[in-house]
């Protein structure tokens, strides 16, 4: 099957098979991966694989306890690393610059191009992959429980297994709302209600609004899933973390 | 032929042919691409098309005149966009608080993972693709040109067009100098000797050391492509960029 077909049907698994996940297959798709574009080919990630269960146990509290860092047979944490490359420069007599913030959002950018090429392989392979945004919530409980040095932080986390469930596909917005021809078309009260009237007539969103007593699905967002208090304390943590890791802002 | 053999052949293609990229295809590509997780199923990325001559030539310094941005029949810059949730939200009695740094870095990790899926199906299909890591060197002139509005910001610019070179493939570090089990594994100069010495002795590599009258191919990082200097201003104008389309850090 085309990764298009693969595409057009795939969702998110969180519930995983007894099967196990070959260290071949899975350091054929990482490598594999590696093909991804990077800034001047210098690949600013790293991957660090997580089998033990012991090791899942001290993930899970940082991933909010989601039941599939423990569940999964593998979890990855894909971070930017500025590291590797700057102990080389160090090694060959180079004086590396790489401890700001235009550094870390290049390494964050070549280490999640990366996590996506892994994430659309390993859907090909028949694997079932789920992307924890939990990673950029609690990055310093990730960075002690994986050892990461200076200029290595945590930007994406997948669990990955073999699929032991069938859930329905999401709905996603249509074309015309996120594409722009030559310049961006803002919205209109028009064009909102146009792109996310089908989205909030959805049977289980207009449930998900009246169990919260909540008047509007956007409300679920604003005042329980992703409120403005806990995106202003978290992002004084990860700026916090970030130069903690030696990324100067 | 299977995603994973179009990657292990795979290269940036910059140069491209006459043929056109149809509208069909590329709206085939882009919609496909929406299916890429995304944070809360709120897609909180942006595209906008470039196709047309003046708007490339506007672009093109943004880009440090790099010759595809105006030969390409393509030009996607992909952004980070809070705006059209913020938006929505505005329209249904809900207060959002999205113009911090997590949000951005939550906007920037799903638009860069809808990039690099939309990367892998553009290939899949036969086109070519570069990507541009200019974007977040200038995104003061992208915002002009493309008339982003606040809390919107480029993340990443794509060039697309049917192949018109066979360039030859770029080397990657072994796997094993980015994956690591369980904990990370700091470089040693043993290991770092390990996996750079083989490109370091790349014919083209020893040739760009010498004609740039270098010791190292570590010193061309650091003193010619990616300085310290160019690094901590360019750090500054980002910031100063994130500040001005709302993001508050």
């Amino acid at each position: 099957m085309k990764l298009i077909d693969v595409l057009k049907k795939r969702t998110s698994i969180r519930k995983y098979s007894d099967r196990e996940v070959s260290e071949e297959l899975l350091n054929e798709l990482l490598e594999a991966a590696g093909r991804t574009q990077t800034m001047g080919n210098l690949q600013l990630y790293s991957v660090v694989v997580t089998r033990d269960a012991a090791m899942k146990e001290k993930l899970s509290p940082a991933h909010f306890n989601q039941p599939m860092v423990k569940a999964a047979p593998v979890v990855l944490t894909i971070c930017a690393d500025f590291n590797r490359t700057t102990e080389w420069c160090r090694n060959r007599s180079a004086d590396p610059g790489y401890d700001n913030m235009l550094s870390f959002i290049n390494a964050a950018s070549d280490a999640l191009l990366y996590t996506q090429t892994f994430c659309c392989l390993a859907e090909e392979s028949g694997l079932g992959v789920c992307y924890l945004g939990t990673t950029v919530y609690m990055p310093g409980m990730i960075i002690d429980a994986l050892r990461l040095p200076r200029l290595v932080m945590p930007v994406a986390t997948i669990t990955v297994g073999w699929p032991d469930e069938h859930p329905a596909q999401s709905d996603r917005l249509p074309l015309a709302s996120f594409v722009h021809q030559e310049t961006y078309s803002n919205y209109t009260p028009q064009r909102i209600d146009e792109f996310y009237t089908p989205k909030e007539n959805l049977p289980e969103n207009k449930h998900f609004v009246e169990i919260n007593n909540k008047e509007t699905l956007a409300q679920i967002f604003t005042d329980i899933r992703y409120t403005r208090k806990d995106n202003e304390a978290l992002s004084e943590v990860f700026i916090e973390t970030l130069k903690k890791q030696g990324f100067h802002l």
